[in-house]
């Protein structure tokens, strides 16, 4: 599932290039019975299946390392943070562990798993493309990922503000112009403008960003 | 990017049973230059380069049908949920824009662009991940795409609480036990036990769901 996003992305130039490094596991090749069997139904009734605690203890068991993070993707989690992924891009090792059930055993979660990550207030089929936005958004912030030496300063979040509108050539495009200001060569001014563009938009779209910051 | 996503997951089985379809495009097709150029520099300096309007007009034009809803993948857009989720599933055509670069003409999100999602306060390297996000969490809306007649209902969110623990066989596994009224075969204390265990998580990890149910 992950072969198209860790080749084909920028990230999997990073990979190319030895800046990270990215290996995929199937846990059932911890099960030990003939059907591989990695789920089971959950005390208490309910729907769904849930991953059963002996394959995860033993494929995380065999896969740590001294120090690493153990991180389990799960609604549940603690929302995922530009803040969050740079502290990620500094760990040496980490293990993302990925469910595609109901749950996981919830002793896996007290007993092996040292962080749980939110990407967001939804629900996925599965796990793994969590854990791939988690792999990217820290990605990110591994020096040299980025292509060219890019600010990471100056974009979304930095200062809790939304972005400001960027304009391209053609200046004119179908009758449509870009802001005269951007074309003035005037920085003071152009930098004034776009901040207030940022508590525009953001005062419109994400007003609770700005409750934050207060 | 998406090809590992398309086939090997929930949703790739949906794809195969024709429950929904998914087509990729490049923009590059709608470039019109030799080298086919499809950002330039903003206007009014920064970092990074801006996707230009010719081909992304010129594609989306191309591609679009009436009434289907034409989405940008940013940051700085409306958070994904699961009721838009949900909403979104119910759509007979829509089209996803991914940026690869530090943004897009704003003429693009101004006369072209139907709605802006977000999956999350943080920056990805590409929104084609941001796109295969969506579609997963919308996939799993239409009817038929989760194998089993799962009950969409009993899940993290609804209701804005997060999830209870699961616990699934062993009963013990390494001295660590499952909680023994989920081995009571009491429907109504199990369901009272879960209830205060969800309030409970909630409150811990995301105080801030609670608030907005009040």
């Amino acid at each position: 599932m992950l072969d198209g996003f860790l080749t084909e992305s920028i990230l999997g130039k990073g990979i190319d290039a030895g800046l990270l490094e990215v290996a995929v596991h199937d846990l059932r090749a911890w099960t030990t019975d003939k059907h591989r069997t990695a789920d089971d139904r959950p005390f208490g009734g309910g729907a769904g299946m849930v991953l059963k605690p002996e394959p995860v203890f033993a494929a995380i068991e065999q896969l740590q390392t001294p120090g690493c993070r153990r991180i389990y993707l799960t609604p549940d989690g603690v929302p995922l943070s530009p803040a969050l992924a740079q502290d990620l891009s500094r760990q040496q090792h980490i293990i993302f562990l990925s469910g595609h059930y109901e749950g996981i055993d919830q002793r896996i979660r007290d007993h092996l798993i040292d962080q749980e990550i939110s990407i967001g207030d939804y629900v996925l089929t599965n796990g793994t493309l969590a854990a791939a936005v988690v792999i990217d958004a820290l990605g990110r912030f591994i020096p040299g990922v980025l292509g060219e030496e890019k600010s990471l300063t100056h974009e979304s979040f930095t200062g809790k503000l939304l972005d400001f509108p960027q304009y391209t050539r053609p200046a004119e495009f179908r009758g449509m112009t870009v802001p005269k200001v951007l074309l003035s060569g005037d920085h003071g001014k152009i930098e004034k403008w776009r901040h207030a563009r940022q508590v525009e938009k953001t005062q419109q779209v994400r007003p609770d960003l700005l409750k934050q910051t207060t």
